[in-house]
């Protein structure tokens, strides 16, 4: 059985881990061989692909980024699955892991469904936004970057009296400010499932100041005030929908210096967040999933993902992952308060 | 409601998130006050106990070690039950949070059945051998600094072309052993639960090197191969039962040495796996434990604990946590099979 | 005698080892006492001053920010020297150790020559722009954090195929660019002493993207491109004249994009640079020169300050420091140059 | 011009950095082409050697050992200068750049003194024990490990109120002890160059835990108190002269533990201090004397090596550097006392 592999969309810390859990799995004790497809869907649709060997995959699961490569390139583009189809049969390609987030798993899930392509998938986003699975690889770093950072900039908040606010990453879901922001002791954490109003905001920070701490703001970019003028939130985003260069945090920073009298500085994790080596938990995840991916090939369980349930790796959809966001629930949310302010 | 905490047994990052989510959670919300106990159930016999306010916790859920300090001190020695009785009522104590591990949820879980204290638990261990709970805070902390080493010794490994063996902790389970291996891409893993023979650990570290790779050899402490002579097995254990100096990996790298050709160095992590900064997992982790415990509490919940479950935090029984030793399991060990040699 | 500590401006990796270093060594060999001045000159023109014991100052090496906290408050602001002459009289203040960059030393020198006040000074600054020192405490910890952050950027702009720009601080000078940047492999590193113009940086980009690799490219704040319209060097400075949002990354990333058809990101790493744990390195010499401080004090060498000479802590004057930038010389540049592209 | 580049003896965080800086600079601004010698003397006369492009050297700074191994075989071993010729003129290789230390480069000097060989040399060494050079590469990376592990060790003892000991390398000089000590708030530092008797240990562990601290002994792997008995100075020392499994640290926790009553723990840090990614600081350290090198070798300077003074790189004979170990002076002993007990 000859298996191909890609990785799509936003890199993210241990796709390398998962590359080699699956390839080791399969030639160890599958007899399986693989295709690295190069760039995602792109390599896919332009037949960019070459032999995977336990050879190329070695010592890699410490590394960052994917050996294969990414891109954004959507997968009914440029010819879509006929196009597919005949690269598939002409490299005798049996199945493929694709290795993605929300786009890249609805893809490959109408894929199986609607033209019939043997396409199981792996489960990966930073933002950890992704139903029916407990958490991604990659959220677990970036969530422990994000808090380095934090503990980096309360010294020198401390030091100045300053309010110091944070930006991090999470699209549309807060998992990353809601884990950072308990991990790093912040007073104000702020997401995107529940916009709280400027005047909480200040609230938290008044009050954080007024007990001697230099107020710590982290805030997912996703996150709008509630109350917020429009203009505010249509400005600068992105092509990944994501805020650029302005950004939430540097929108807040000088209304909360204006309304509290504090000075406010501002930082921007970005990309920081989804590079370099990924922590032991995510290595140990990714590898499991990517060796359980390998099993859902073997079995022909077309349109499955591996997913971490518990400590358990199960077989669930691809659909039911991208079906809703897996937003931060109220409870989490209750939970939380107490910490802040 | 006042609340004791105190922390018992070896010490573990993240024991001071515990202390903060609870005290910030209990003073906030449920108007309580706190006591920290000093030294585990030392300080509760002694009457070593001051009072704990929201300004003694600020900025230490980052911060290693316990601020209450931990003794190995068992409950039911000078004056026991009775003594703390006569101490908790001198203070005014209405229930107590206790942090700590195997022994200290036995000897809790003793204290509330048959002497009716009101004591509630938070687990605690490296280890992960608790049972009833998914993972343990301190554990991630620990096989990250398992796995950072293991990458710094590989470097190492390669440029001599030699054989590392790297000792981990985790007493009489594999998890440390087993999180850290997979993480660093070790060739032998080797716990407690599976002994292997020396054969066994030759031929890993054999078809390693034939691949021209250093072979990396993670062994647990409470790791003993089928067949060692009895002598080994039983020379050097400390007073926690752990092997002292020499250690398993001290005895296994002249052995392999020898068996092999391959020149091979030792390495033993020691109480570096237990101390310093936690990882945001176990932050975030052991906050919510604490904050869970305050509950417990507040419900006389006595015998409870609080515990991971998937996502969740939940209440199970202390006694059920330590009813037996929470074991690397078969499917665990078949999984990896394929990443070693 | 008693020795008043202050340190002033920005904050700094290392200012607590200084003051550490200080106390220990004046307390245990030359009988003195000290004490802590709040928030730099503030403190001492407000008579914000509280005693500063050996306890206060243990375990806080390693720790970053500064425990006695700084302002920017200027020394000729609010009374200027008479003041602080009643407030050191009326608190039997022997002598300051004043830590800080160049206005804060500049100050110092004055009170000095001007106003004959008992100033010794301790050199501080990550941007290294102090003339008369080999390195300054702090650049080295704030090198070490660009270098890190290269090194995550770097795996994902390998795996997306892009162009990635890291803005790093400083001020006018190009250390920290040129270390990091050396440090990280940074395919162009611009910095202020050398203004290249728009052309050659596209053609290092060009130049590393048809070798294959994913560009990076290491800006100093201060940089501004030969040819670079007036309006672009003026727009958004902060307070500081630190470039604020917009930042030359910023403005570089997507012209680069545009002239070379490379997606290019750009990330501005900002106080994450001078907060946290300072180096091993920057323990080291913070503290000597904390120590040596305390010599120049007993010794009545006002107007001099402690200084690193190649492995010796040397003593220099204040003035000597500030007279002029310490630039980046010709020979560093033209050393790098093999290195880019 | 073709250069044989090898790396030998010990391996050192940054000898990738080294032959990175070399092999750039010397394909691009001299026009030469370069030849990798394989594990050092080994493969000068075994003819193991392979060209070497800048191809082979990219992204190679930040990591961790030496891509062109290293082994300890002696360069008057089989066949010798002798036989060196022979490949030398075969392979039509130039000169030679051997980075090493002592042992190393005392064998380049005899090989271009008794023999006439081409060889240019940089200093390496983890110990800082090369004379003539103000730093080697490598030492700071081994000082920030330590630094780091005494940061963690610190946490656990505390919560424990033990006495800690940490046994780090340095073979027959302090200078590791030293810096990580400095660095890390030891209360004892013990070196080779400053022999103390059982007695001044004990007062500064008492001294230091009469204080209320955890006391933390920094020990050099190379340290024997004064007044040892033989027995214990001889035994246990392996193939490099340094004191294995049972070390000095683990040979004083227990006469510490009896003599003071205070529970004491030993931690030997072993190889993790050699491996693993160098700091900023030794890698741009690293690129400049490969780098300068290339330079040498341009002009023919046999018998030189590139050597750090101050902030510059200049040429020192290899003789000079080896002539007598660099050991801690008097003054930096001296400057240390009030730091400890």
């Amino acid at each position: 059985m000859n298996i191909g592999i890609l990785t799509s969309g936003g890199d993210c810390p241990g796709l390398n881990a998962v590359i080699r859990g699956a390839v080791r799995k399969g030639v160890r004790s599958e007899h399986m061989t693989f295709s690295g497809i190069r760039d995602g869907w792109r390599g896919l649709l332009e037949d960019d692909i070459a032999p995977l060997t336990t050879h190329d995959v070695r010592g890699i699961s410490g590394r960052g980024g994917t050996i294969l490569g990414t891109s954004r390139t959507h997968p009914y583009s440029q010819g879509g699955p006929e196009q597919m189809k005949r690269v598939i049969a002409a490299r005798g390609i049996d199945a493929i892991i694709a290795i993605g987030g929300e786009g890249t798993l609805a893809g490959a899930a109408r894929l199986v469904r609607d033209d019939g392509l043997p396409v199981v998938g792996v489960p990966k986003t930073i933002d950890n936004d992704l139903d029916n699975t407990d958490y991604t690889f990659g959220f677990d770093t970036a969530a422990e970057i994000a808090t380095e950072a934090i503990d980096r900039l309360r010294t020198t908040a401390e030091s100045h009296h300053r309010c110091m606010v944070v930006e991090v990453m999470g699209r549309n879901v807060g998992w990353i400010a809601l884990h950072s922001g308990m991990a790093g002791g912040a007073h104000a954490i702020l997401i995107p499932e529940f916009p709280v109003d400027y005047e909480q905001i200040y609230a938290w920070v008044r009050s954080a100041h007024d007990r001697g701490r230099a107020p710590l703001v982290v805030v997912s970019e996703g996150f709008m005030p509630a109350g917020a003028d429009e203009q505010v939130a249509d400005k600068g985003r992105d092509r990944d929908g994501r805020i650029r260069l302005g950004g939430i945090g540097n929108h807040l920073a000088p209304m909360i210096e204006d309304a509290t009298g504090i000075e406010t500085r501002s930082t921007l994790l970005g990309h920081l967040q989804r590079g370099g080596q990924p922590t032991a938990y995510d290595r140990v995840l990714a590898t499991r999933l990517g060796m359980a991916a390998v099993d859902l090939a073997a079995n022909g369980s077309w349109g499955q993902m591996a997913s971490l349930s518990g400590t358990d790796i199960v077989s669930v959809s691809m659909e039911s992952a991208v079906d809703k966001l897996k937003l931060v629930p109220q409870q989490r949310w209750d939970e939380v308060q107490v910490l802040l302010g």
